[in-house]
């Protein structure tokens, strides 16, 4: 997470204001919990809330009693006892740090997720506007890098529609995966605290209580939620790589927009690069290297060690800022992408019709051709093309052996482009649910 | 994969006989759903069932045609040809080797995930089992590997059931993120192919059609799918470390079942070593790692390109095959794991008393002692137990501070360790439904 | 490690005979030094040599035995008994089988390195000879996929000669990274073996002795090699990208060679796809996995635990045979490669004179026009072109604020193609040390 | 990177200030060569020496205009020529931005790879300081986390030693691979730039030429560099997982310091924990972590594409500074670890003499008992010893088969300890030199 690569919202979710306004929220509803069983008095509850709901804490002067009793947690109780007064010893009994510093994690998370959320529901947006502005219009679809045959951008970009709603799906699993909330105590029996008060917590935070932790909650689930963060990079990678394809000298069928006074190159007036989706590529990249740590820090010692800790100081907000980040430029790029509709017709009519190779071989068999033998006749007639050396439509109708099975006639037809866009609407609906 | 690591029933979802199966399958599926369209004959249809149904595929014949013709699916046509005869060029009519190979793919990753699910419901059974087996068996928790406070190894057994019921869940989820088809022809278009034989072939095979495909079915799934397996094998890491640990000289609490005959050690023959779960631990390293080639592959170019075949052709086998039998194994060592309680007890009476600290540290506090007034007393008397000079109960008693707070009494029934179990049951409850 | 992508050669490394063929000479060799050092009767290493050397050891035998004593070990020794008869006692006199195990592994690294350095040279000699072959072929170079200046395909083979030949270096190390050799015992010590013998396995193998081991030869030592590996991956992946853009249809500056017979596409008889270096592309993606677990093996518990032996199992095939197959694959592309130095000439040509923007604008700075203005005049002149309006050079000369500066002759000489082809011989110097 | 694991020293190395004083100093050393060469007037030079030399560059100023021209290099130079006068625009001349940029990334590289050797060069002193103070300290050697053979603590710490002493060879490697410079224009072809200015940049800043460049510098020596920084990180795990085992409660043959009023637990207040170490082995997964997009980051298209760059932009810092902090953090527990050889003695003796398993093994075969019965007269007598049940010196002189060869004071011979320390010598002289 560099300022670069970071908007405001994500960042002050990490922010050390917000986390310890979450630690006080839940050593304040713990105490409530605690006074409605009676194990504090009910008016020290009240006044925790009243007083430290008031107080503004002090980062520096919580980091400076960290570096005295290296215990981030107790640093902020001894803080948090000098706006409360007397009553702070009825804070955080029976509990022992990790309630605090894990459920305050998925907190954390969970808003991250919901960030991340917005993010693809407005990438959502851009894309189905353009892809119904697009649905007709024609383009090369490519296998391998190599013109295969016709589709439509509306249909490429129907199909990052289709996988973006699948990376949402992903992301409300894995923001439930993490919305969970642990206040069970040194080993996770509950020895000192009663488990009512860890579900007070969890409804009072919009959490579930997690079924049995240990001293923490299982870092299964966190991995999965950074899994899955990798997941949905990859997904902006592969959109962004369309991108970059399409912006190429030869192809220039699409072009990020390119604002008033910004300079592509410092050498080379001429360049218009696509420099936002190729800083999308590397970010996917960086979002994608955080799973395996997460994954790594499944394995705890026994009930817990805290090895994890330093790894998800750093993942947390290193993957939740990036790909916020990342989908919010994304949707950006997509909302505003040039499009150059001529250029996709020059490129269609590039390879001089051999897009239509396959109509015309199933052509070939429907009249009775063996598939193997159809397949010969096709290639023979398609390679001088591709070679430069004619027109695909021309060299078949010279071709004795298939004119001996297709008129003219026929053959023109075969060639006709709308035979290729007739279900375009079916895929519409599937997608969109409309056409 | 290897064999020493492989158990038959996953290889043979991926062996070459079992993939021209399902390749056969596909297309006649979607001869049928060709056949009642009026494409093809109906008569050419049932042909194909029958032949190619009785038709044992030889898979060196085949391998042989590819090496001539350089791709697989077509080389497959010609052989199944042999046995179908001239109905044969009915076959693939309007198909993509993608449509195949995509949805042939995709039908084993869902058997392959139907087989790990049994796998993961063995092995919550005899967690299961042996959870409720040591429910109140006392055992000493631990953080950072130091004793912490007393829980029981059935709560450990318990932390392991509810991971690997999320980890079903997980696996259950990504089976659906496979379980699609597509037949849609050379860029999704459904150009040469009627959707309604990709919803015929579906439905034949349990899938559900892929709202919008390009070529190939989109590799976010995958990746999803992947990545989940490099979660779930972070579990079993977990579980093996735990035991492990358990394993060590100087802990002792389980071992790994140890058979007649086997030998621990070529040098040492008092050996008894943990390499079962060893095992797992690196097995749980190589699925973790077959997740990362699984997200670079999402990044296709255009409709398609073909680099994510070759990763496939690996980690297909390689990650479900792995993940297989290391679920297996790791069931069979819960369903025979040596526990110990005895050695449990003497490790939890190792510190003198020390785990009860936080206990004494409430009483203080409850007594009007301040929080850091009470650590720094329960710290005092806690040290030299530390350094194995004396016996913690017995310090505090004679501990002018602490004596004037708490009765000898007093001080004795915060030792008790019923007071660390008394939340047990409703841990299972939570965990199992039942106690 | 699939057949498929995997050559002879390589695969004959790892197979159980030469295992234990290895295994057979790292015990001979011992007995020679413990028969020097007196340990045990010369008679019975002779013995030892000669009877087992002559053996041919039964892989399921061996096998068989494992399963019942679950030692490979010890299963081997018994095996060897077999053979060696009464004096089979004086062999592993003080070794543990980590030293026969570990020693083994070295071996079979250090010759799968070996093969590895092979295919580089391979590799460097056709990228050589077709540097060479186009050492001034002009052709458009590309920063962000956009025109960007001249270059020749020289250049471009001559960069990946010198990418190859570091990987060399780098081979060259891993390779001596793990050349070592350890018969240290069960912890190390030498307690029951003298060091001498270690020193006499490891001159006989041509390895160095491991300074200090415990039982086991330290893993980070194999976390570099592995490192390494996925990095020289890298560079395949990065050359077979660079094939697969001058391949894509809009570009086709180069393209695979295309066999007699082979099939492109099964559904579209046109298509030729540069199906070799997407799998490499792919093959890369595996081996840089491989590098993961292999770095998760360096912490080791203690003296050693048994978690990398299931991830070695794995990975030292795995990523030496896919490597030496995708090397031998990229030598062959590289070999063969068809080369249209027309197309690139074409390209060249397609932005209408735009890549030499960058020299008009230092003309303009040489004349007196500050960097910002000059690159206002420049820009202003190149976006027409880039929108397919007009001809820079023409442009240029009808600008009014350039005419001021830049006389038409001047322009033209700005437009001189061998300009940027003057140093080709400097940078083919530094690379081949000749021109 | 976040400050909680930074170094102020690592730090500076990648702030914005120290960046764009080392893009002028590369600026300007090109100025000295273009006026040596007569492209600018030496007057020119001196004045941007001077002139810049003394300028305080405003950061914020500098990304004021970025955000305008989107462009970081033009934005820098719009801001030098602020202070350098009309003479800036002889600056950055027949330059292109990569020029700058990736020679300055390896100016900060390098800069990075001198302060990680100091940080190894401190380590190892800890560790060679604390490995004689132990050299003869008798502790148990375990594989498998079970108890092996004697050892001392003094050879684990040689082990340590070695391994560091590689890591410090291996980053001396990875800096040479970065200490490169490329000022060679937009393709790498010197078209506007003679190869003489990279000459002398190169040498003014301590760097070699790039033999062949492209617009960037090649990024396969980037991923050797992270790669290697992973391999190192792996060996920093090693060593602190050895010391979080050590620590274990059960273990407790050593300590991390514990300085005077660091609390362990917020709620037990015995605890102390091996933090430091546990924090390490967090850090070292980060740090692996960046390897993978580093590797991802080599296939860039054709001359360039500036996906690498975010990612650069994060893991240039990231990964130096933490593990930068990693390594100091690691000399500082080794150098203050608390040692306890009592307790190591206590270990030893723990499993009643069963570490001698393997020396009677060998003296029974001496003695002409074949392999297989000795281990088997072994082991009857180690498994009741594991079980608890006695000692093993008394069973083996009550076990008849055993006495039948080996007399009392034989056996008692057999269960010396010094026999396990007399290669310690040999393994300090190879590791250190001396003894």
């Amino acid at each position: 997470m560099i300022p670069r690569y970071s908007r405001p919202e994500m960042v002050a979710i990490w922010s050390p204001e917000a986390k310890f306004r979450i630690w006080f929220e839940i050593e304040a509803h713990a105490c409530d919990a605690l006074a409605e069983l009676g194990v504090i008095p009910k008016e020290a509850a009240r006044t925790i809330w009243e007083k430290g709901g008031a107080a503004k804490f002090d980062v520096e002067k919580i980091d400076a009693i960290e570096r005295e009793v290296k215990h981030d947690v107790i640093a902020f109780l001894t803080h948090l006892a000098e706006f409360v007064g007397p009553d702070a010893r009825f804070v955080h009994q029976g509990m022992t740090s990790s309630d605090v510093l894990d459920t305050c994690l998925n907190v954390q998370l969970v808003r991250a997720a919901d960030l991340l959320l917005k993010d693809i529901d407005a990438l959502l947006a851009a894309l189905e506007r353009r892809a119904f502005e697009y649905k007709t219009t024609p383009t090369i679809g490519r296998s391998h890098g190599i013109h295969a045959e016709p589709t439509t951008f509306g249909v490429k970009l129907a199909l990052a529609y289709a996988e973006f709603t699948r990376c949402r799906a992903r992301l409300v699993a894995a923001r439930e995966e993490v919305a969970t909330c642990a206040i069970s105590g040194a080993v996770g029996t509950f020895a000192n605290i009663d488990p009512r008060v860890e579900e007070h917590v969890a409804r009072a935070l919009g959490l579930r209580p997690e079924p049995v932790s240990t001293q923490v909650i299982p870092r299964d689930r966190h991995a999965m939620f950074f899994a899955t963060l990798g997941v949905v990079a990859s997904s902006i990678e592969r959109l962004a790589v369309e991108i970059r394809h399409l912006q190429r000298s030869e192809v220039l069928e699409a072009e990020e927009y390119f604002s008033e006074g910004q300079k592509g190159s410092s050498a080379m007036p001429h360049k218009r690069n696509p420099v936002l989706t190729e800083n999308l590529t590397g970010l996917a990249r960086m979002v994608r290297a955080y799973a395996v740590p997460a994954m790594e820090n499944v394995a705890l010692w026994h009930e817990r060690d805290i090895s994890h800790s330093s790894v998800e100081r750093m993942i947390g907000p290193d993957a939740t800022v990036t790909l916020d980040f990342a989908l919010a430029r994304l949707a950006g790029v997509v909302d505003k992408l040039l499009v150059y509709p001529e250029n996709m017709q020059k490129n269609l009519d590039r390879l001089g019709g051999l897009v239509h190779s396959q109509r015309v071989l199933l052509a070939l068999t429907q009249k009775g051709v063996s598939r193997e033998d159809a397949y010969r006749l096709v290639q023979r007639n398609a390679m001088p093309v591709w070679r430069g050396q004619g027109d695909f439509l021309t060299l078949l109708k010279a071709d004795a052996d298939v004119a001996a099975r297709l008129s003219p006639a026929e053959l023109e037809e075969l060639f006709d482009l709308g035979y290729h866009l007739k279900h375009v609407d079916t895929i519409f609906r599937r997608v969109f649910g409309r056409a």
